[in-house]
């Protein structure tokens, strides 16, 4: 079995993620964003990667029906319903509407995930319900890969952190260190010298300080409310919902 | 001032490298194998990207002044005179010689400087002489950035383990929180975290692992051997020779 992190989508090849588990990762923000979302009632979100996508997009769909949403240098973009903060995702904006959603490394990570067997998102909203879902992929002796969606093709503190306090879960205190990757490895270190508090690795990070420079300090304490959001986000068929409930989890 | 690691060369843009004092870290091996064989007396490497690239580079050449050198899957090429181990790079098989050089990661990393203002290569075999070097360059206000060569495009923990070590060394006590990206400050975190054994990082990596599976564990323990090999290997016109030392150097 396979237990492996990408800190960025740039460079993975197909083969890394045919028939895998996948977690895609982008704390600040859209993996919260999107998790927000679908516990506040959305019905779905498509993620676009580029705004001439989103806006051809909306044309087919029934435009009361349909938000669009996304963000260029974290800022809404112009035309847009919504940018990508947690805190627009209230229920009466969402509830019953189909978002259509491109963000700068969100949505890159996501298109990076071609031939998985499952592909679920991650935060810490959704901490142990996405750990969990990873501790039952290992269980069925299924390899794991977590994408991190970095910054602008590059590493991302915040994504790593989070990367590895997942499998941190999913090991439980299992040891599996030769099917761990370099990143794999690192993510879990980071885990440990960060401890579980989330404020601290999201301020440090690069992302999270050009968030509090851009006034959205509040985002970044939604995002670091671990578990405050336990839904689970699944991506199939160009599309983001909440998976079905197995059996395993309906059981617990 | 900035200090950035990217952990792989992909994805790097022009932009991050314009102007900057580059280091390249590609431990296992090339870096140290380069270092190696400068300081055994070759008269410089000529990293090339491709097999076919090196075929025709030393059809230019006087043959018997020439050593092809080089790696596919950690063993060497057919038809070429050494592979990419830091053992063979002995005086008398490399002194005087120019040495053609195709790798996996390192040479990828050493085309990613292209605009750099001076392209270093480090590894732990010249760690103190590189981290002197570096020093210099934020005493002289220039921005420096690390890049690791990795592994098949994505992160390796003995790579990021010595940008940690180079960077301490740059850095000394300075705080320069700001200045860093989120992969420097991880590195730092490693370089604390292991301490300066190197055989330890290098051994949990994975490209550790398979060179002890392919039985080139005597490798790592020469690239464990902190300050053995003394020299600043510097690429400049598509060449790699030792740097010229600057009156800085000479009158320490």
């Amino acid at each position: 079995m396979r237990v492996d992190v990408a800190f960025t989508p740039a460079g993975l090849a197909g083969a890394e993620v045919a028939g895998r588990t996948v977690f895609v990762v982008d704390v600040l923000r859209a993996s919260t964003t999107i998790a927000v979302a679908l516990a506040n009632g959305s019905r779905g979100i498509i993620p676009v990667s580029s705004i001439d996508e989103a806006m051809k997009l909306v044309q087919t769909l029934e435009r009361r029906e349909v938000l669009l949403a996304g963000e260029r240098n974290a800022t809404r973009i112009s035309g847009f319903d919504l940018g990508n903060s947690p805190l627009e995702m209230t229920e009466s904006t969402v509830r019953g509407k189909t978002l259509i959603m491109t963000t700068t490394n969100g949505t890159r990570a996501l298109l990076a995930t071609t031939g998985a067997a499952t592909v679920y998102l991650a935060a810490g909203v959704n901490l142990s319900v996405a750990g969990a879902r990873a501790r039952e992929a290992l269980e069925q002796h299924r390899d794991l890969l977590v994408i991190c969606a970095g910054r602008e093709g590059s590493f991302g503190l915040d994504d790593a952190y989070a990367a590895g306090r997942l499998l941190a879960l999913a090991l439980g205190g299992r040891r599996l260190r030769k099917g761990l990757n370099d990143a794999a490895l690192v993510s879990l270190d980071l885990a440990r010298r960060y401890g579980v508090g989330w404020l601290r690795p999201l301020m440090a990070s690069c992302a999270g300080r050009d968030l509090v420079s851009l006034g959205f300090r509040d985002d970044i304490a939604l995002a670091a409310d671990e578990d405050s959001c336990p839904v689970l986000p699944q991506f199939a068929d160009r599309r983001i919902t909440l998976a079905p409930v197995t059996v395993t989890a309906a059981a617990q």
